[in-house]
């Protein structure tokens, strides 16, 4: 049966009542496929489907935040509570801030007295901050434990947490005097302490750290989940290594958006978002960079002489001014990849401007003997010297501003992935016109 | 005490052989950072603290390749042998495949005959696919276990698998029944039988499915780890979570590169690759590039008359030009990655296409209102008609080929990052100059 079938008689089987039916038929699927398919139908039948399914809440976290935010206008208010109250903590408050000020208010009254200071706690962390993806569901233990009361304890524990597989000792105050594994308690005799083997020496990270450092944290040191502190030490939460994947996702979408001279954030989808949001995340940029194309018009202008004279220039000058914004864009890329995983640092400029100095003049040199071919069958020798120097120059520049301009503005505290290939193009091209017109002017009067 | 003083001390104590000394200088350090502090040392130094570490397995595993190969070459073949037999299969097969010929010959008569084994095994899969980043380390059930047996065990095969969080119940042929947590188990009263609660519905991979692919599934389902079977479906290995990261990552720089128009794998570090390789991985796009710029050229000569009679219209040629290959960046860039991200497929082509026309003719309204008011104070009202034209008519020339190229090369079976930002920066600069001086001739004669 393919999938539209599947669909037709879901949505048929939805529309006739037909509930049993309708939960057979998703059986067998997985709560973010599940997900999917609420998707496809209309807000009253996935709603239907949906307050029927035994993992409705995890089905319903798995639903983008448009989906969540029509599903919970549609349902009745003590419903919609039942199932915010399923969901895990942060899930939850990722929904919670999703709705607007009117829903949040009807909703509050309908949660139970834990979820709500819950809520209101996890919802006033910053967006883009540990605080704002951890959850407050992890297993705890108290110090001078035995491993038996230990593994007790997690079982008691387990239905309210998000992972058993790792607890942390707490002190009264709620300060992480250490962390162990379920497999360290696992092979553990029974009755031994468990301060005696748990792991001191804990990684932990602020509530207001950015997302993106708990994600490489947990991705360099291989963790399950990473716990969050507060300015006063005490324990709040844990980030997983799942919402670390997540993390690392979208802002991988985001440099790369960003590097197409895009302003997107890595919700945007390009194929549901309103026409005119798609037209805002573009027109910035877009009459940004007109200002970098009007100073090349502005350098040919300065130069209108030379080119009225010399007619065969303009015939290049497309052929240079992109070979130099070419270069450009590479070297941008990279230094902003590197800068954004970490394989390079501010300190390391100077070390690599030499070097890309070096391959700038290697590719500059590869490109002029090209174009002074070209150059010497269409005008004569004069004009391929013009050329020859003129790509090696252009090649040249566009590499170091390419490269210099992402650490200029990680410097100045400013995203190095805003260094967009067309923004470094622009650049380049403006640059490689006063550059390749300058030379012409010297050479050829 | 600074970075630089520690290593500074470190060094000392390595060279007048305080091992105990260096030994305890790195104590609290994890086994990551360890492998980051040996590839400061020189490669005498670095060896003898490695060979004194009590997890040195673990930490020559986190050394970058060329750094793994160095050691292994200064490293007498017995240790290294001893080293390679304590890392996890998967990481063994790694290095094994990162020596050359004679070093792999050396090595393989020192170690044990499962160890041999293993390593001819996993290093005989394609590189990118699932067999070449699982491991042959999981943890495995029999049917019809009570769960205190099961249990049991786990404790026994804790020390040789990667993970025991997820044990898999396998009949006689290797073939997968089920799956189990330990937190199932750990929670189920001791004298159930585990087939009565084993999850049987059970994702799996093939040993040749793409890396990605296998990351994507992890990903999306919020895996710890997925078993990877055979075409006999036999259970062979597992990926875990964490290789599922590196591997996201490693994909997400390699299309982040590609849009660059660099031809590089993520394994290309810009600190320490050769210059040449560096070259190498550059100059291709470059020189592909000047085709595409000479077309431009050649549409400029064609147009020579119309040029050299209105040579204001080269003022404006790069912010006209540049405008159309800014926007087809953009689009390009957001199909590439939503294409990656599995935000869009195929068969959305049509359906985008409408969707783009209409942002393109928003943007390019825009942009010509800008332009004409440009055109008019620098030239007059001929010229702003000119401008405000070809500006609509090249970005929407540039969307829809930014946009559509990820699709076609998708279509050909080719990786659309491959329509990189500069690569259809070229492209709408030829179709630019075109529809630019096409216009103009039409207008203005």
């Amino acid at each position: 049966m393919s999938y539209n079938n599947f669909l037709y008689l879901l949505n048929d089987a939805l529309k006739n009542n037909h509930i049993e039916l309708a939960l057979s038929s998703v059986e067998t699927f997985r709560a973010v496929d599940i997900a999917d398919v609420l998707t496809q139908l209309s807000v009253q039948q996935s709603q239907l489907l949906l307050t029927h399914l035994p993992e409705r809440a995890y089905v319903f976290s798995y639903l983008p935040p448009v989906e969540q935010v029509k599903l919970a206008k549609a349902m009745p208010r003590n419903i919609l509570a039942e199932i915010i109250g399923e969901m895990s903590s942060d899930k939850r408050a990722d929904v919670f801030k999703c709705l607007d000020q009117d829903q949040q208010n009807a909703l509050l009254p309908a949660l139970a007295q834990a979820e709500r200071e819950d809520i209101r706690q996890l919802s006033s962390y910053l967006e883009g901050t540990a605080g704002a993806i951890m959850s407050s569901e992890y297993a705890t233990l108290k110090p001078n434990m035995m491993v038996k009361d230990a593994i007790k304890m997690l079982r008691f524990e387990a239905p309210d947490t998000e992972t058993i597989y790792f607890a942390y000792v707490l002190d009264e105050a709620r300060k992480i005097l250490g962390v162990l594994s379920l497999k360290q308690l696992i092979l553990a005799p029974e009755e031994q302490n468990i301060n005696e083997f748990m792991e001191t020496n804990v990684l932990t990270a602020y509530v207001d750290t950015d997302q993106d450092e708990v994600a490489k944290t947990i991705s360099r040191y291989d963790l399950l989940a990473l716990p969050i502190i507060d300015h006063q030490n005490m324990m709040v939460g844990i980030v997983t290594y799942d919402d670390a994947m997540d993390v690392a996702s979208e802002e991988a979408t985001e440099d790369f958006l960003k590097v197409g001279a895009v302003n997107a954030s890595s919700k945007l989808s390009i194929k549901s978002a309103p026409i005119l949001q798609l037209y805002q995340k573009r027109v910035f940029w877009l009459v940004f960079l007109v200002f970098g194309s009007l100073l090349s018009g502005i350098g040919i202008a300065h130069y209108e002489d030379v080119i009225s004279q010399n007619l065969v220039l303009v015939f290049f000058l497309p052929l240079l001014v992109g070979s130099g914004g070419n270069a450009g864009s590479q070297s941008s890329t990279l230094m902003v990849r590197a800068l954004a995983t970490g394989d390079v640092q501010f300190k390391d400029w100077f070390h690599l401007l030499g070097r890309e100095s070096l391959v700038a003049l290697c590719l500059g040199g590869t490109m002029a003997i090209a174009v002074s071919l070209l150059g010497y069958f269409r005008g004569n020798e004069m004009v391929a010297l013009v050329l020859a120097l003129s790509m090696m120059g252009i090649v040249l520049m566009g590499c170091l501003i390419g490269m210099s301009l992402p650490f200029i503005l990680n410097k100045a505290g400013l995203d190095p992935a805003s260094a967009s290939a067309p923004l470094v193009t622009s650049i380049c091209d403006a640059t490689g016109v006063l550059v390749y017109l300058f030379i012409a002017s010297i050479i050829l009067f």
